[in-house]
């Protein structure tokens, strides 16, 4: 074992590989997303102080921001007590978390029995990424 | 189908019938725990107002605070954009929310390559759940 990746260690990982990562925006404190992390997203979060991510969709690493240039600089890395999720204080570059563009994943509220749509699209995830 | 149950229908359970439910403090905006739950946990979290969840280590329903009385008052619930992920704001009673007696689980933060837990024990477990 490398001594230097022991933190890694004591990471639980799941029976994936995978750990959830919530980021929370630095300066407001609303949570922007919940996505995963393998082992080599988390060492690289750290080492570079930009998110990554494990696309579970795409089966993939993947940089926050690659495609839109919405990177996530990361102020803090928090893991639980148990050891199995982690919490990212992080800087949204372009103010938009979520890839409707929408600016956090979390835009639909439980209210009278039906989910609600609350938040603006800040921007049409069209712009953002190109017509794909 | 029950068209009142149809917001639960919406969810994207994982292949073990749970998603991932975070609960951040209404008032400070900090985020204090992960935890899972299925469709009856969301249903009676709902319900209730009381955040109910899907303990996996003991394999059973939960209501938050059965034990500790560290009950969470949930204000609101959102849904992410996906579909496979809640937050709830919620009230904590107690102002603990961890097991291990501190105020939330994200109390171990990563600097110089280790993790250090950098926030009190506000109470000490066995005062909370007895000598079990």
């Amino acid at each position: 074992m490398n001594a230097s990746q022991s933190w890694l260690d004591a990471v639980r990982w799941n029976a994936d590989g995978l750990i959830a990562a919530i980021a929370q925006d630095a300066a407001s404190g609303r949570v922007l997303t919940l996505a995963w992390m393998n082992r080599v997203a988390l060492e690289r979060t750290a080492a570079t102080g930009c998110a990554h991510y494990w696309s579970r969709s795409r089966g993939r690493l993947w940089r926050k921001g690659e495609s839109s240039g919405h990177v996530q600089h990361v102020h803090e890395i928090r893991l639980d007590c148990d050891n199995d999720a982690v919490l990212l204080q992080v800087e949204q570059t372009g103010g938009i978390a979520c890839h409707t563009g929408h600016e956090r994943c979390f835009h639909q509220r439980l209210d009278d029995g039906a989910w609600h749509d609350v938040e603006p699209v800040l921007k049409d995830p069209k712009a953002i990424y190109g017509d794909r």
